[in-house]
């Protein structure tokens, strides 16, 4: 009989883990209870299943409990929610929402995956029917339906992070009015810079979508949302302001906690306690530019540490080396990306900053698709190492973010960047790419 | 009175140079002399030029003599042709093809801009008037012109390489029944693998391109070109067989030469000869994965090395470390992108090699604007470093290139590649990227 590896929660993070060990080790005995309805949905998704671009939920599904099952021989049980962990007696406490029945189930291994929750402040009227959070894919589809049912005329997203954006969006496509409600003076306040952050406030605003920054939500109405700067009509409300760690179960067994709550673990994603693995939006990681613990709730973390957690279950040994802090996101046709620090991130960590922002265009000037593209590329000075780079442009603007990530983890400088051999033809890019204009102009500062 | 700088080739690599050492040296006499009618013009933009993407010919120019002699006091002449390189006496021979005047003009720098020729082989029929070249701007009005009389019924695009392909989509685009015929089985033979070769003529046929490949031509008649396989209906026929150095004048100067003819230069730009500099499309390089002087003819490493030398002649200090290999181009909706090695050239330069191709999307599966990509990585047995990627694919895909080009310059490993921090939202990549994917896919051979 071989050993038993139960998994909390049956998103990216546990059943990456779960179908890593399982190809490592055919004997192992996998067990992933999940509270909810569904096992392995793109939460990322969601808002463009309320935008209308994808067909139905179940497109969200990257496998279902029948697949786990059948192609991968994990007991993925949905409506499973794990109520307690017991370290010492290797166990967990499982309730069964179907059945109202609860068990106790014995593990060798541990994998938690139990994700983030959204933030919530204890704002009057916050509970109300009209007021949604987009967590669960069932948060989607409710609002998806509200969505199209064309009463709603007046929307306000609280909120201006990557998925505030987003859901301005996906509610702005469906003929609502928009306003984008954010205490903060520009959106993405914790990831960019405040230049670039104005830079995109006015791009927003240009697409027809209220931005009402730097107001803070007194209460919500039945039908407006009240600022410190007045009301904002509402028939629908949907918050956006952030997730964090879930980490309550882990806390209450004893394990470690670490940023933000987050839960403590090593290179290797195994928790404070020997056997025990956390992954994904419930743990912490490691930013290999700052150096520092870090906590990052995004999909791409969460398959990739659960793929080194579960390596590790497994048998194999592997180590996840830490992120550099690229996000991406699109408001309509205007893009945003941003790697490595912000300039403020960088002189928390105790860098001395050369900053420099280009505009510049997505393809060749002359080309009839060319956009707008602005970069603000961030060194170190005196090492003219890159530290960081922001993105906000036109069409085909933001994944280029990928070439800086992948320098900044490479140590490369900012003359480095000059001297890649980028790839170049008049419908991809100006002859010095956009990303290379800007580290040629940070270097007059280094 | 300051010393004097002598440019021949008023192009890319010629009049970055100039530009470069105007701003490092203001005393400096600077003379360009290009026997063309224009300066500073994008040769790469011509097929979107004959396509109709871009207005007109001069929206390709960059800068103008009259802006090179107001804005940084350059002398550029155009329809000046220098005829000899006197090295010992310090002197160029020019001929003023205006006036048809012949004079010498000392130097105490000299850069070499010469730039390339098209290839063009002893076809029988190959100097018609319906036979045309696409290296000057010139040569892309006239065939903007023979396009849009809808007279061109049938064209035949003679060699399937960057130049060709492009070619191909322009005049498939204004309606003409397009063949292309190339000698090789595949698009981009000296770049692409056979197998991501052959995934692209699948492509470029379904667009309605005919593919004649493995074909010679054997004559080109008013009518029609034959090859060894048949004859081909042509009342227009683009000969896009590539191009060689032109490097008659530094040869016939007693400059040392090196591969395919091209003049060899040194890190710094400088030919065999002190105070001789080369750069762009006439001059060699060194290919930072193979470690081999190579001859690449790209607007990037034009402008590159220009700017190179003429820091260098400007006093300063700066050196070329080199491509990587990178190229990009598109046929209407198909993207191909390579980096790096490919396997052959792999083998040749004595890396044992791994190979693996992966299928993928541009987007998230389910997100409406997915379209295939596929990547092929191509890695180092044993070290597992990252020697080479390929990509083609629908709109998105090709530019992400970039991704390898920086991750082989940097030396990263295959593992490296799967690690990076890349962007990931819906609309524009999978949760792991597609260069990851294929990363990933490699590994497992390496």
């Amino acid at each position: 009989m071989g050993k038993r590896l139960v998994v909390v929660g049956g998103d990216a993070a546990g059943m990456s883990g779960a179908a890593q060990a399982r190809r490592l080790d055919p004997d192992l005995d996998i067990v992933a209870l999940e509270r909810g309805t569904r096992t392995s949905y793109s939460a990322c998704g969601i808002p463009y299943l309320v935008a209308g671009d994808v067909s139905d939920a179940d497109a969200l599904v990257a496998r279902t409990p029948e697949e786990f099952r059948r192609e991968h021989r994990i007991d993925a049980r949905v409506r499973h929610e794990v109520t307690a962990i017991d370290l010492d007696a290797r166990t967990v406490e499982v309730r069964n929402l179907e059945h109202e029945r609860t068990f106790r189930l014995g593990f060798d291994h541990l994998l938690i995956g139990t994700g983030a929750r959204p933030v919530r402040p204890d704002i009057p009227g916050i509970a109300s029917d009209h007021v949604h959070g987009v967590q669960t894919l069932d948060d989607g589809t409710r609002l998806l339906d509200v969505a199209r049912r064309s009463r709603c005329r007046d929307a306000v997203v609280v909120g201006a992070g990557y998925i505030g954006l987003e859901m301005a969006e996906a509610l702005h496509r469906w003929g609502a009015r928009v306003a984008l409600v954010e205490a903060h003076d520009h959106p993405l306040a914790r990831t960019l810079d405040p230049d670039m952050g104005a830079r995109l406030v006015d791009l927003i605003g240009a697409i027809g979508i209220e931005c009402r920054f730097g107001e803070r939500v007194r209460a919500i109405e039945p039908d407006r949302v009240v600022t410190d700067a007045g009301p904002a009509r509402a028939d629908l409300v949907v918050i956006g302001l952030g997730v964090e760690p879930e980490a309550t179960l882990a806390e209450a067994a004893g394990l470690d906690l670490s940023v933000r709550g987050s839960i403590s673990v090593d290179r290797r994603q195994q928790t404070s306690h020997e056997g025990v693995w956390a992954a994904g939006d419930c743990a912490d990681t490691f930013h290999r530019v700052s150096q520092r613990r870090v906590h990052v709730a995004l999909g791409t973390v969460a398959n990739k540490t659960g793929r080194v957690a579960g390596v590790n279950i497994g048998g194999g040994h592997a180590g996840f080396p830490g992120v550099v802090g690229t996000a991406i996101t699109k408001v309509c046709g205007t893009e945003v990306a941003r790697t490595g620090l912000s300039t403020a991130e960088a002189e928390r960590a105790g860098f001395a900053v050369a900053t420099a922002v280009v505009e510049t265009t997505t393809r060749a000037g002359y080309h009839p698709g060319a956009e707008p593209m602005v970069v603000k590329a961030i060194a170190e000075r005196g090492t003219g190492r890159m530290l960081g780079l922001q993105i906000v442009g036109g069409q085909g603007s933001a994944k280029r973010i990928d070439t800086a990530a992948t320098a900044i983890t490479a140590h490369l400088t900012a003359a480095d960047v000059v001297e890649l051999d980028l790839a170049y033809a008049p419908p991809f890019s100006s002859v010095w790419d956009p990303v290379q204009v800007a580290a040629r102009a940070v270097l007059r500062s280094v």
